[in-house]
């Protein structure tokens, strides 16, 4: 199938972050991307610890598997070891593992979950609790490709032939697994031989989009129109653009939602523009016990990411520097929430309450 | 006078892009600013003809100025010849200054008026001819600080204590001369003793704000706080920005705005927080031969400053890019424009012609 000079199926084709294959893990070094394509054995638990820290992992989700994985490594010596023995070492394992990055709530969700389901072993082999450990990993790992193929099902009906459609940051395969949630949709778009443009936008000041976006979607075969932050404008009032498709960190009960800082620029932009901005993210997103958007705490990041480009200086010395992480995107300009039980339209108070009726089971994107 | 944690009185202390002091030209190198602050003896006219190439001096007034003085170091050496071959050899040496950088207007305006002073003096000996044309230069170089300090001195009633005012890109004393346009109601504003605060967005792709505006409001005694362009509709949405000062390439007659890419993008997000948006720009900016914005063609720049920041690569081989240089701001999201003869209000079309009418002399900023 050949869209638009895009030459290769997607799906198949797309960078894997996290890797099991025969009993060992591997990591796709996202620090290198997409200078230098590396995916890295991990040989112990010690190196996933490092993995996690150095970033060579990350998104949420990603981390989360790298994490259930991580922790087979520092058990997968100890199947000699009584059954109680065994589930404290596994439980000191996942502490460790842990304080890689206090502050990732799926790594704790992923490593809590693990050591659940060997407390519900209690009393049997080791090795029969490191075989159900492995299923159970590989378990987090599927669920997650599954949220997001859902996803992309759903939102792929958005993706119309020949439609311009915008992203920010990334919320893709390499934070996620698989098919992403942003890009989800477009993937299985793509899949379907339908024929679009998409614009990435470089994401300053970490560059997600320049260098992780970019790339992942070469990789799957499209071809990627690369622009910087602040030319969105000027390429949507050209009429490039005829969707906007983002990602999510966390969704407020009123529908507010965090997301990369640029986020809410682009949703206002869009509005001032007709054109209909969508957020992608499992339902699990949701946060209930965050009323509003003005209730979230937006990390403030360090001088250096903008002061530099990469390593480079760009700023003179002595500049002051405001550095928010993310923006808090209001629910009256987001015309959708693509999740995996479907598209979310306003108003978003009751209808996010009125989906989470019939709870499904809740994923690695849990809070 | 102290202000803020700012310690310096601002106009005295501004750089100075081009300087013209006992006879011989300086060149402040704004390639390595912040770096590297370097004013540059020019020797020769091939000197500035290299420096107004290699961009060592930019901003289209800035060029004009320097054209004008640079002119006068090809010719110092020839006021032995006879009056007529004087000026054979200044209309000669300008059309090669003029080559440095063809689609610069205001290059071309200055050193069209030096010939023309040196024509007007026909038959005169060649170093009257030769005072004379010292004297143009200084002159221009005085109308536009003149026209800069004027706009200035409009803007500043704008800029009330505890403010927080936003610009983009450059357009200060490096650009221009002495007060810039954008810039210069926050210089005249800090030198009336008002405390306010300015946050400048880095403008990619070349990151003027950055690494120029940064710097030479930092010269001026302000202090200053950087931000990514994307960051701007965060510190908006919490309340820090309460004015926008921008400055223009080209305004058409209905008040249309082209300016740096990114300012139609702030435009917008002023209008959705009633934040209010002003253009700063001589009067002569307005370019009555263009009925509306769209009839401006956009310059769309090479790939490399998309996919690099300085000379460091950020994205992956093969990725398409977009780079407009300028965007289109509708009049419509335009609060008024600060020129030299007051500030401009809407409705655009009639106003603008409406303080035509009675016309100035036109300067360095005329199309």
């Amino acid at each position: 199938m050949v869209v638009d000079g895009n030459t290769k199926l997607s799906v198949y084709s797309l960078p894997k972050s996290v890797r099991w294959g025969s009993g060992k893990l591997y990591i796709l070094d996202q620090t290198q991307i997409p200078f230098n394509i590396i995916e890295e054995r991990q040989e112990n638990i010690a190196q996933v610890w490092d993995s996690i820290k150095r970033l060579k992992v990350r998104g949420a989700p990603a981390i989360g598997i790298a994490g259930a994985y991580g922790l087979l490594l520092g058990v997968k010596d100890k199947i000699n070891l009584s059954s109680d023995k065994f589930i404290d070492e596994l439980e000191h394992q996942a502490a460790y593992l842990d304080s890689a990055r206090p502050t990732a709530v799926n790594l704790k969700w992923s490593l809590t979950r693990m050591v659940k389901k060997a407390k519900s072993l209690k009393g049997k082999d080791a090795d029969i609790i490191y075989k159900n450990l492995v299923e159970e990993a590989i378990q987090i790992h599927e669920e997650d490709k599954n949220l997001c193929r859902q996803i992309g099902e759903h939102g792929a009906e958005l993706i119309k032939e020949g439609m311009g459609v915008l992203t920010h940051c990334n919320a893709g395969s390499l934070a996620v697994s698989e098919l992403g949630t942003a890009l989800a949709p477009v993937y299985i778009a793509h899949d379907r031989g339908v024929k679009f443009y998409i614009y990435v936008d470089e994401t300053r000041p970490l560059l997600q989009g320049a260098r992780l976006t970019s790339w992942e979607l070469q990789q799957a075969g499209l071809s990627v129109t690369l622009i910087c932050d602040n030319m969105a404008a000027h390429i949507m009032s050209q009429g490039f653009v005829n969707l906007i498709i983002v990602g999510a960190d966390r969704v407020a009960a009123n529908g507010d939602v965090a997301n990369k800082i640029g986020t809410m620029g682009l949703a206002i932009l869009a509005k001032y523009f007709s054109i209909p901005f969508y957020v992608a993210c499992p339902y699990s997103t949701v946060d209930f016990s965050t009323p509003e958007g003005k209730d979230i705490v937006i990390e403030e990041r360090g001088e250096d990411e903008v002061t530099h480009c990469g390593s480079h200086r760009v700023a003179p010395e002595g500049v002051m520097v405001r550095n928010p992480a993310f923006d808090v995107t209001p629910n009256e300009l987001i015309t959708g929430m693509i999740t995996e039980r479907g598209i979310i339209r306003p108003p978003y108070d009751i209808n996010l309450r009125e989906t989470f009726r019939h709870p499904s089971s809740a994923g690695l994107h849990s809070f």
